[in-house]
C-alpha cells in the first residue's frame, strides 16, 4: 500500500494509510460494539480524515504525549526507530472530557463515533494525557489573546484531556456535500501527478477565492519552473476545506469560483489540478504554514508557494497583524531553521500575492 | 583556542570563545570610541558573559532574526555550513529602544557598555529586528499571564527592537563580588575535569540551597555511574548565578551553604567541583531545562541530572504548577523528541528530588 511519488518521498519514506481494507469492516464493527465510545466534534472528524489519508505521515493517529511534546516544543516529530525527524508543527490531538475519561476506565482501545453518531474508527493502545489549553495555545499561536477563531470554536469548549492512539478508520471519510469528488487523498494526487507525467508539482494553499494576484503568482511560478529546466510542472491548486472562521468565504462558493477561473482560462486546466485539502484552519501563521507545506509534500508536491503572512490574520485585540508577515516564509527556508528537506524541497516565494 | 573535552564535544564541535586576546584591546578601545553605543542592563551583561565563554556554542553573539526564529519555533539553531542542529531553546537576545535604533543610523557595528558605563564589547555586523514581546513570551513560557519574574523584570521594561550580531568582549566578565573565583568558564571546567581524570561528569543545576534530597540524589547518581562501569565520575555542582527572582535565596548565601555541605562531608570534595553558572534564570520549565542541560554539555558534562519540574514555578495567576512536572524530563529524552545527542548524552532522572 505504500506510495512513493516520483518527485518527493512522503515524510518517513512511506505514505501512511489508516483506512481499513473492506473485508475487515464487519470484524471492526463487532469489535467496536464492545468498546467505550468517544464522540467526535466536526473538527475532530476532519482531523481523523487528515490522519487516515496520510497527510500527517508518519503520524499514525491522534498524538500521544510524546508526539504532542515533540510538536509543541520542536515543531517536529521523531521518525519511528530513531530515523530522524519530520516536520509536524501543529498538535493533532483529540480532546475528551472528564466523563469520557472516567467512562474509559482503563480500556486500551476506544471506538470513535462521528457527529452523526455513526461509527468512524477505532483508536488503539490509547494514552490519555492532560490538555493544558493555555500552554497549547501559547506555544501554537504565540499569543493567548481572546478571539482566536480555532481556539474559541474548537479548544475552549473541548475537554481537559487528550486521547492519543493508533487510528484505524472503517471507510474513507465523506461529507456528502457534493464536493467529495474534489477531496483527493495524497495517494490519489500522487497517482494523478504520475499519470500526467509531472516533473515538478507546485502547491498553492488558499482559503479565499482566487484573485488576480494569486493567478499572476501561480503563472509566474510555472514560468520560473520552466526556466529552471522542468518540462511539465503541474499546479496543485489546493483550497483548504476544513474548519474556517465565520467571515471567510464558504467552501462551496470558493469551489465554484475556482472552477470558473479554470473555465475562463486564467489557469490552464491541462497543467492544473484543483482539489480540496481536508484540514481545518488554525490561523496560526508561521506555525501553521509549516503544516500546510508538509502536508503537500506528503501528497507529492515538491514545490510550495509561500506568500506574505501565510495563515495569518489580524491580532484579535490589537490593531496590528498577529504575525510578522515575513516569518512564515522564513521558517520554511533552511537558513532560518525549518526541517524541510533541503535537497528535495524548494519554496518559491511570491511577492505579488 | 578550541577545546575538546575527552568526554563530550561542545555543540558544533568546538567551544566558542569570544574574549579578545589582550594585545587586541587597545585597538578595540579605539575602534569602539567611534561607534554608536548601546547600554547593557545587568541581565544583558550576564548574557554577554554566557555568550563570551561559549556556554551557548555554536552561537557567536546575540541572536539575529534567523537564529531567533529557529530558537522560538524549533528550540534549536542550525550549525554553520548546514552541518546539522544544536539545541538552543531560549532566545539569547539584546533588546534596544527606538532611540538606540535611531541613534544607530545604519552603522554595521556598535559598542556595548555595561550598567557601570564601562566598555564591555563590540557587536559586529549587526541586524536590528522587531522584539514582539507577546510572541516571544508565549512561545518561551507557554503562557502570557502577568507575573512571570523574568518577563516583568527583563522583558517588559526592555525596548521594542532586538539587536543581533557577532560579539567580541574586551576581557573576561567579572562581578567583583568575592565570588568570581567560582565562575569557571566551560574551558576551565573542561580542563579541570581532564586534570582530575574524570571518565564521567554529571552536572546538577540548582538555584536553591542544597537540601538533603539533592544530596541523596547526587550521591545516588554517582553510585549508579559507578555501577555502569565508570571509574571516576565527577560531580559538577553548578548553582545558577545570574538573575533570580526576589524570593529566591541570594547567591552569596547559597555559595556559603554549598561550601558547608562539602566541609560537612555530605558530598565528597575529591569528586565534586562547585562552580557558578553565569546564566540568568527564566523560570520557563521544559523550555529552560534544555538550555540548562545544553550549556553543561558545552562545559564537558556528559550526564545531566533532571528532577521533577525543572526550572518550574507556580502559575503566576492560577493555583497550580505552571508546567507539568514530567515535561522537563521528557523533552530531554530522545523518545520525546529533544535534539540532545543520543549517543553521548544520557539524562539520569531523579525521583527523590
Amino acid at each position: 500500500m505504500s506510495v512513493r511519488s516520483s518527485l518527493i518521498e512522503p515524510d518517513g519514506g512511506a505514505l501512511v494509510d489508516l483506512v481499513a481494507a473492506p473485508p475487515r469492516v464487519p470484524a471492526l464493527r463487532a469489535e467496536a460494539a464492545a468498546l467505550p465510545r468517544v464522540r467526535l466534534a466536526p473538527v475532530d472528524l476532519q482531523w481523523a480524515h487528515v490522519l487516515a489519508e496520510g497527510w500527517a505521515s508518519p503520524l499514525r493517529g491522534f498524538m500521544r504525549e510524546d508526539e504532542y511534546l515533540q510538536s509543541l516544543h520542536f515543531n517536529c516529530i521523531r521518525l519511528p526507530g530513531g530515523g530522524g525527524l519530520a516536520n509536524m508543527s501543529l498538535p493533532i490531538v483529540l480532546p475528551i472530557g472528564d466523563d469520557d475519561k472516567e467512562r474509559n476506565g482503563g480500556a486500551p482501545d476506544v471506538a470513535l463515533h462521528g457527529p452523526d453518531r455513526g461509527l468512524v474508527a477505532i483508536l488503539r493502545r490509547i494514552e490519555i494525557h492532560p490538555h493544558n489549553k493555555e500552554e497549547r495555545i501559547a506555544r501554537t499561536w504565540g499569543t493567548t489573546a481572546p478571539g482566536l477563531p480555532y481556539v474559541d470554536e474548537a479548544i475552549a469548549p473541548a475537554g481537559n484531556w487528550l486521547i492519543g492512539g493508533d487510528l484505524e478508520v472503517l471507510a474513507p471519510i465523506k461529507y456528502n456535500d457534493g464536493l467529495d469528488h474534489y477531496r483527493l487523498s495524497p495517494q490519489q494526487l500522487t497517482n494523478e501527478f504520475d499519470k500526467r507525467g509531472a516533473d515538478a508539482v507546485f502547491a498553492f494553499q488558499l482559503r479565499n477565492p482566487v484573485h488576480n494576484g494569486h493567478a499572476l503568482l501561480m503563472n509566474d511560478t510555472r514560468r520560473r519552473l520552466l526556466e529552471m529546466g522542468y518540462k511539465n510542472p503541474i499546479l496543485l491548486l489546493h483550497p483548504l476545506g476544513g474548519y474556517t472562521k465565520a467571515d471567510d468565504v464558504p467552501l462551496p462558493v470558493r469551489m465554484e469560483q475556482h472552477s470558473k477561473v479554470l473555465e475562463d482560462g486564467v489557469l490552464d486546466p491541462e497543467t492544473t489540478i484543483v482539489s480540496i485539502f481536508p484540514s481545518p484552519m488554525h490561523y496560526a501563521g508561521p506555525t501553521e504554514v509549516q503544516w500546510h507545506a508538509k502536508a503537500r509534500i506528503n501528497a507529492g508536491a515538491n514545490f510550495y508557494i509561500v506568500g506574505p503572512d501565510p495563515a495569518g490574520m489580524g491580532h484579535p485585540t490589537e490593531k496590528r497583524d498577529l504575525y510578522n508577515p515575513d516569518h512564515g516564509k522564513k521558517v520554511l527556508t533552511p537558513q532560518h531553521g525549518s526541517w524541510f528537506r533541503e535537497t528535495q524541497h524548494t519554496s518559491l516565494q511570491g511577492s505579488s500575492l
